[in-house]
């Protein structure tokens, strides 16, 4: 089990590639941000983007599934209260092979809520030459180990 | 066809509402954020929000979905280059019902790229009693209209 206390800044967090396919792109934006560079393979070419890319939300939620795959699951997370300085860097197309990775800006016990507290990742997906095409600073709310809260 | 003009300081639209339910919930959250007070209702009780609740992710994409329906939708949106101060005021949980609203805080000629600028939107989820549940600034860059870069 992963509590606040196993968050230390400085800590760098490699959470593994994402392939981003044309299939998910057009699919995620049909249900969640039908515009027609993110739908419309022929439309897009026509768009400024030249072509199809991804939605900024599809872009963040691939974030978020490296994320609970590799430290999330089997962890005390309570969710968050919010994000800072999202950046889309640049668009991500169908063929993008992305790595997630997680650097710990900073943690603190919660002043309110004893038994908690909030961890803030930078969070960043790369490509293939490590140039990040998406970045975010995530607030992080994990349970304290047990043994902290009760010596 | 909505350009960069056509949002101005000020302006307030209502976006309409959005109902949440539990399948939408758990669908969302077992392909992208597979938290278990995301996925699995029995699991959820247990945890520290009691019941099941949205992904922040899901959250964002429905405010999404309302935004291109009412105003992306027909315009000259060319994207976004990011989101500040992004925050999940409360949990969302099955059957809210969510009003979407967008505030244009401000807009601008882009320096580098004459053909477009701008526009800055608070954008917003708000609960029954108007209160918000969600809300961000988003950066949206629209294309001028055409008859203004060419004055």
């Amino acid at each position: 089990m992963r509590y606040l206390e196993d968050f230390r800044t400085g800590d760098i967090h490699d959470l593994g590639t994402v392939t981003v396919t044309a299939e998910e792109i057009v699919e995620f934006a049909k249900r969640y941000d039908p515009q027609p560079f993110h739908t419309d393979p022929a439309a897009a070419e026509l768009s400024p983007f030249g072509g199809l890319v991804a939605s900024g939300w599809l872009t963040a939620s691939l974030f978020m599934r490296r994320y609970v795959d590799t430290l999330l699951a089997g962890s005390a997370c309570c969710g968050s209260p919010g994000i800072d300085e999202l950046r889309y860097h640049r668009p991500v197309r169908p063929g993008d092979v992305l790595r997630a990775r997680l650097t710990v800006l900073g943690s603190r016990p919660s002043l309110s809520q004893p038994d908690r507290g909030i961890v803030q990742p930078r969070c960043e997906l790369l490509d293939a030459d490590g140039a990040p095409v998406f970045s975010m600073i995530l607030h992080s709310i994990f349970l304290r180990r047990p043994s902290a809260t009760t010596a």
